[in-house]
């Protein structure tokens, strides 16, 4: 089959075998998978994986290797982490997979990804996407689950004070999904074009905003340390600092201020699926403004390319 | 009056101008001082900060600029910072004085301390020490309350397993302090004669700790990043991180962890004094063990070189 691999460099490689899906797992035949930030730090060295790339995909189950075929022929995504399932793990118990320490994420750490033709997960990690949203949308879910995530780790009040730092495809879905669960959130971004992407949301050029202690909430979501430092100068006393992304670079740092301020910083990553397909099923989100390009299989090399442009922001990959 | 000052260099001086209180405040005559890190911080340049040193204190009143008269002659200790008052001010309205932006902090920030045998303050900071309390211990009740914010900001759980690392002062009080509310407790740190101080707690020397994601709430308290990166090692996902110590020192430092592990790291600063002197009334935390040696303010300079020594833990200042 054909696949999106990183091994030192990115490559297509079109003869990659097939997946075959073991006891209790599904075979998926993908549809449309989108590229994600963490796949290019990937290919710059973050986690030192190797094999197919990609986390994020809408596709149909073609073969499951288990009594319970009810998912058979749907349509569905993936929820990214698997867990080890032994009885005595809390994280799994709680189906907080992603926290299991024998876990395997798919496309990250010791799990073929989705760029590829097939892939193949255990069943309890899929979900069945609802008729309504197309594919367009179902292939958000799993940063949408993302920005999720911040709401079930955090009490975010009516009249709290949000900002969301970064007009990247991760800061614009997760002032949109905050916005959708009608959270008073504005985004600051350095570029106009991509914040008049998030139509209905308050939004500020960073150069245009007065620096002060006056959020209960910041959202870090611009990937760079500096990005921290800002938020860190916008969280009043007392306040909470989302931490969104996952940086693979340091820099000297100084932590007085989150002591001094007694700041809360929180670190949030996956969430789960099911908040996130009942956002895109109530039609509160439309994501499909943030697609930059959708590219063929073959042209994988190209998107990746073309990701890696500033101006932006979701590029899609399909699978005909 | 006599008074340590801080000036670009530390120093003894013996004609500083006797404070007069204003309106609301009261004029305390100070009898036991007891000398903080943060003291050692500023004399490194920490805040930038000049004046009379000292936040930690117990003294007699001697003169209130109020009708109030009620402290008149009564033994107290004072809370280090006083705020705006300014009826629109959320922190000064819930007593938060730490967290005003317009503040003042005994010793460390626009405002003289307590090194010296006068210091002025607002009533409202002032509390009584009850009379089964010796001045031995009540000088331990800004740490104390330091030590009490951590439950005050975050619910420690009965079976949550909890580590603090640092048998320095900070780490020697929190542990000591967390005991006394019956939470499961380990301290660490380098030196078997400082934890030895901690009587009828569980200790660990460092070396002899095995590093894993264990622990559902961690405290560092070591004063360095080191300590920092070896905390969020032992916390498990999803835990918490208690930052307890504020460090002028920058590193190098990867933020990554926080947000895969999705820790709560938690800045926590200064405590009110009520719960950490109902404490020292009931008699369950004992800080003598933790004296090391009690300087008269004519030796202040020799106390702050004592101050210095490893081997050290709390130093105390006497006013005869």
């Amino acid at each position: 089959m054909k696949a999106v691999v990183f091994d030192d460099g990115l490559k297509l490689v079109n003869d990659y075998k097939k997946p075959v899906p073991q006891k209790g797992e599904a075979l998926v035949r993908v549809t449309l998978a989108g590229i994600c930030n963490t796949d290019y730090e990937i290919t710059k060295g973050y986690m030192g994986y190797k094999g197919i790339l990609g986390h994020e995909a809408v596709g149909i189950v073609e073969e499951i290797n288990d009594d319970d075929k009810s998912l058979l022929g749907k349509r569905v995504v993936a929820e990214i982490s698997y867990g080890c399932k032994k009885p005595d793990c809390p994280y799994c118990a709680q189906k907080l997979y992603r926290h299991c320490p024998d876990r395997h994420t798919l496309g990250i750490w010791r799990k073929d990804g989705v760029f590829a033709q097939y892939f193949t997960m255990p069943l309890e990690t899929l979900f069945e996407v609802p008729d309504n949203v197309p594919n367009e949308q179902a292939v958000f879910v799993e940063p949408l689950a993302a920005a999720c995530e911040i709401t079930e780790q955090l009490h975010i009040k009516p009249c709290d004070k949000v900002i969301v730092l970064g007009d990247g495809k991760l800061g614009l879905l997760t002032a949109m999904t905050l916005n959708a669960q009608n959270i008073d959130v504005t985004l600051v971004g350095k570029h106009a074009e991509k914040l008049n992407l998030a139509k209905g949301i308050k939004t500020k050029l960073l150069d245009d905003l007065k620096i002060e202690k006056i959020y209960d909430v910041t959202v870090e979501a611009t990937g760079s340390i500096s990005g921290f430092e800002t938020a860190l100068a916008l969280t009043k006393p007392r306040g909470v600092l989302v931490l969104k992304s996952t940086v693979a670079a340091t820099k000297e740092f100084n932590l007085a201020p989150v002591v001094i301020d007694e700041i809360t910083v929180l670190g949030s990553r996956c969430g789960q699926f099911a908040p996130a397909l009942r956002l895109l099923q109530s039609g509160k989100v439309d994501f499909k403004p943030l697609i930059s390009g959708i590219y063929n299989i073959d042209d994988a090399l190209e998107a990746f390319e073309k990701n890696k442009e500033k101006s932006t922001v979701k590029i899609l990959l399909k699978f005909d």
